[in-house]
């Protein structure tokens, strides 16, 4: 049945104040993010159960339940939310594609958590194990919030996906004792995370409970006025600085303050409120402009996982937490939606190719938390080398279950109808559809994205009215090339999008190319980190150079790009489950022994080098060493 | 009297193992530093004593007295040294001036001490107060041992400065009990922080007592052998991962190694052990090379004040903590007794007119604990701050009591004696001599260093035979010029010294004139952070782009340096105390509008900016502003 309400993470109200609405139909089927969902069906969802039985997370639920007894595992007040973003992950997953036994885990995961559940609707093991009777006590570094939102998102998940009420169920009790206790006129605060208000706006379009929309819309009006108050860390943050409608820049914790404009765009969807639309719209425009990195990462420091200051991007030290990126996918999307503005497709296509997966190992049983632009030649064995070597899981697990969900979903993140047509705001092979001017439309993708730029769009179904289909042109495109039914016609780029008005008939055929050259791409002159050097794209993806494709007994931090020498790539199937990579005659400058001072004037003797660059986001896949996306440009 | 037996901090045993040996007379009376030690007496010294008082340092020593009760101020273990090195400075200036008040507060001091020091000699009041009865308990973490050193180290001055014996009586009770406690067959067991081995040493040189030098070798030996153990930071982070004699690569926290490599090469002073020596050397090689700032800074880690890997030396997030300054400094001047290899007089120079200096306000009221060689434009008010604004006392003030006793000892690091002359391997207006072959002999150095290169010499002491007089060539200059008498003589530089070896009469002068141009200095190819930049000194200084100095309206951070313009020099008496200014015409390159993506085609819109340079060192006295060490050079 053909159906333009999304089955996605996003389900907007019919009074949504959207420029586009999310594809009702929605499936990946081929292609390069195919085999991505394919390994997490296989082996992350799977595997991420195993390690929530051996880190404790789900013995921390029974700890709460009193079926069992024993120590809390770990120290962290927001375990419980590993098991809450698997099973959001599980539940689309069950969407895709039936599993019993992954269904039999669910439903025990779903038993433990109403078991575990207080009368009052309360539910956060480490604080109902750990520290009884301070519910609501320690809200700066607590989570409940936060925990209760990804609860939330969970239970929609389940809802959608599956049909079954019970989670949700556990999730309206958790919902409802927050509106019974927050408030002007009752508890007046916040949690030090943001991360409910996305959920809370989502369990409104389920339910159609406004009491949920307006506990949304509290806490983002409410923070910056220093409710959370002062942290080890400064209010900033926890972006209690200043309220979001008055602030200028992304500032703080950058997961928080992403998920905090995520939320805040998601009230604006619902409620229509353009100051929070106008706010969100600045923030963004500073943290893209100054804080974010080519990979799409964000978040330049270590110690508070924070913002940089403006063109602050160190490629070694990069934080840029895999769930930063997902976080921005997410917020990129929303903005999407709520606009139709390209450039937020755009970069939710550049995180998703670059600083999201590059989180994931290729066979998804490793990830990493920190995506580094950078390993040094000498990188040691030190604290910290979790940016470097890919781990089964963490501590801080946030991110491994944070991936599963992303990946789970996104098919729904691809295509959008605007009113009177379908638009297809990324590429990956599979059928989209939802309601156009008329009635019922679909089509079916297929592309070999993000390796070669010919996209085939074939009508599936149609209304007999004409309607327009609109297709992305990526930012980083020349003037592409359109054919329809097998005749050219010239690809008219309209802020980034290609229209073609037509009354289609089944099985029209709509070819658009993309020019994919290989792009030697400079930084922001304000950008010291990268002063002096170049990025190497192609298409979506951000390449870089990995010691170990480089040959032998050279240091990569030695190597430079020659700006006159020619980059071409060659397609290695048997690399790295199947790349382009691109290789280039560069320069190798050995530093002439300049005696014990490293400073003065630098000689070098120089030599040919051949080098190959891999994707970023396949990077950390085979044997540790040495790694620049930044690559020095030759006489500089 | 004439005296080869030098009254400063190092005062080598007869039977020693160097090259070169502290000259016996040493007073500094004009010029640059001279200015900087009558600050230090007259502003910093009796300040530090007042903060001292005002953050509970002193009242804690009461508290461990019994003559004072409440609670303990501050919650750091090693409170005690900054009143040890207070002590130790302000023995330091009763030497080079008399003080009654400074007395009797000294005096005070060191009945306090007497008063709270326990019957078995220990005393560290942190423990004694609120951990009684876990002495020696928690060594890695509770300094007991470090500030044991300080203690002794403000002993040996208290006593060479004074004649007096009190404070040397309290300090060998605290390390007689530590030589009844430590040792293979006894407590087999490392402070978490070095700094007691050369504090030892010292005592062994005052007292002769053999016993200190022989635990000294102990810490040394024992270290790197895992008795400290593993820590949040790891092993590497107090140096005890392998032995010193075994280690390949300057690593952990830069204050521990560098105390750590100084105490070795003070062991090797006296026992005569080689293997120290290589060590120390092969350590210095590898991190002077690797891992120094051009401002002789060291350390490029905040999180654990470490040192970086190596080349990772980012400007902006330096580290570069003032201690680390001035124990490289300790450090270098030892290495330059050990082997008179000028190579070490030149970083001590570097690091005392850049690195060590610009932590000192030029009015000596305020301080940096962190040195960074950038501050972006927008810096905001972060924490973190007290990198970039000047404070008059910080929580842990382990930096400016550590700056006091440097400087009151400035001094005793000018010159030396090799066994037949005498060598000046710094420069600074005073009277200098020791014992040269046939007897006595002194100079008097007059110089407008280091803003001029011209350095007379004055011969006012020598006995009747001929003996070398040794005069550095800094590693920056060019070939001299040298007159003796007034007739010119050809400057024969072999290996860093002019030796002029002749029978001198009372009344010869020497002039050597050291070329001093504007020098743009370029980074090793491997500092990404300063790549495509370059650095401004000029003689021994390091310049500075500030702010506050350029054109109104201008941002520093689009500023760069136009390779062919002139770099010229301007007096300023008026300016920061009296400096010269170095001032070019360089190139503001003005950011095109590239739209919400800062990658890609750069585009930037250039016009000519003059541009005013001032030193390093007294950066940070003005108005708050941006600040650049490294200038991106137009055209990269």
């Amino acid at each position: 049945m053909l159906d333009d309400q999304s089955l996605g993470p996003i389900r907007l109200s019919s009074s949504a104040h959207a420029a586009l609405r999310p594809a009702g139909i929605a499936r990946i089927d081929g292609g390069f993010w195919s085999e991505r969902q394919r390994i997490n069906a296989a082996a992350m969802i799977p595997g991420g159960f195993a390690q929530l039985e051996q880190a404790g997370n789900l013995e921390n639920l029974r700890l709460a339940a009193g079926t069992a007894s024993g120590p809390y595992h770990g120290d962290l007040p927001f375990l419980d939310t590993d098991v809450y973003k698997w099973l959001e992950a599980a539940s689309w997953q069950l969407a895709r594609e039936n599993d019993p036994l992954l269904t039999k885990r669910v439903v025990e995961a779903i038993e433990l958590l109403s078991a575990a559940q207080e009368p009052d609707g309360y539910l956060e093991s480490y604080f109902q194990v750990t520290r009884p009777g301070e519910q609501f006590v320690d809200l700066k570094w607590g989570h409940e919030l936060y925990c209760a939102g990804h609860l939330i998102q969970a239970a929609v998940a389940h809802s959608r996906a599956t049909g079954r009420p019970e989670l949700l169920q556990i999730a309206r009790r958790v919902a409802d004792h927050l509106v019974a206790t927050f408030g002007v006129d009752r508890k007046d605060a916040l949690d030090g995370h943001p991360g409910v208000e996305t959920a809370l706006v989502e369990l409104y379009r389920e339910t159609a409970d406004e009491r949920y929309l307006r506990l949304a819309e509290y806490f983002i009006d409410r923070r910056g006025h220093g409710l959370v108050g002062d942290g080890k860390f400064g209010r900033e943050y926890w972006q209690d600085h200043t309220p979001l409608r008055e602030a200028q820049f992304a500032t703080g914790h950058s997961v928080r303050q992403l998920y905090l404009l995520t939320g805040a765009i998601d009230v604006y969807l619902e409620n229509g409120d353009e100051t929070l639309l106008t706010a969100v719209v600045r923030l963004w425009e500073d943290m893209v402009a100054t804080k974010t990195y080519i990979t799409g990462g964000m978040g330049s420091h270590h110690t508070d996982e924070s913002f940089g200051e403006p063109y602050e991007l160190p490629n070694d030290r990069a934080y840029c937490e895999t769930c930063a990126a997902i976080a921005s996918v997410m917020l990129n999307w929303r903005l999407l939606l709520a606009t139709g503005d390209t450039r937020y497709a755009d970069l939710a296509e550049r995180t998703l190719y670059n600083g999201f997966l590059s989180g994931i190992s290729l066979d998804g049983t490793g990830y990493l938390y920190i995506n580094p632009l950078q390993v040094r030649d000498g990188h040691g064995g030190r604290p910290g080398d979790h940016g470097v070597i890919r781990a089964p899981w963490f501590r801080c697990a946030c991110c491994p279950p944070n991936v599963m969900r992303l990946l789970a979903t996104l098919q729904h993140y691809v295509a959008a109808t605007d009113g009177f047509g379908l638009r297809i705001h990324q590429y990956a092979s599979g059928e989209f559809g939802g309601m156009v001017a008329g009635g019922s439309a679909a089509v079916r993708v297929s592309t070999e994205y993000p390796w070669h730029g010919r996209i085939e769009v074939a009508v599936t179904a149609t209304p007999g009215n004409s309607w327009p289909l609109s297709l992305r042109v990526p930012d980083w495109s020349g003037a592409p090339t359109l054919q329809v039914n097998g005749e050219s016609q010239p690809a008219d780029v309209r802020a980034g999008w290609v229209h073609i008005d037509r009354s289609w008939r089944v099985g029209d055929r709509v070819v658009l190319d993309v020019d994919m050259p290989v792009r030697p791409s400079t930084p922001h002159p304000r950008v010291d980190a990268a002063r002096g050097c170049v990025a190497i794209e192609r298409g979506p993806l951000l390449y870089c150079l990995e010691q170990t494709d480089q040959p032998a007994g050279i240091r990569l931090d030695d190597v430079a790009i020659d700006p006159a020498a020619a980059l071409s790539t060659e397609d290695r199937p048997d690399l790295l489950g199947g790349v382009t990579t691109i290789r280039t005659t560069g320069v190798l400058a050995e530093p002439a022994d300049q005696g014990w001072w490293p400073y003065g004037t630098a000689r070098s003797d120089t030599r040919p080098v051949e080098l190959t660059a891999v994707p970023y986001y396949a990077w950390a896949n085979r044997a540790r060493g040495s790694m620049r996306v930044w690559i020095p440009l030759a006489g500089t």
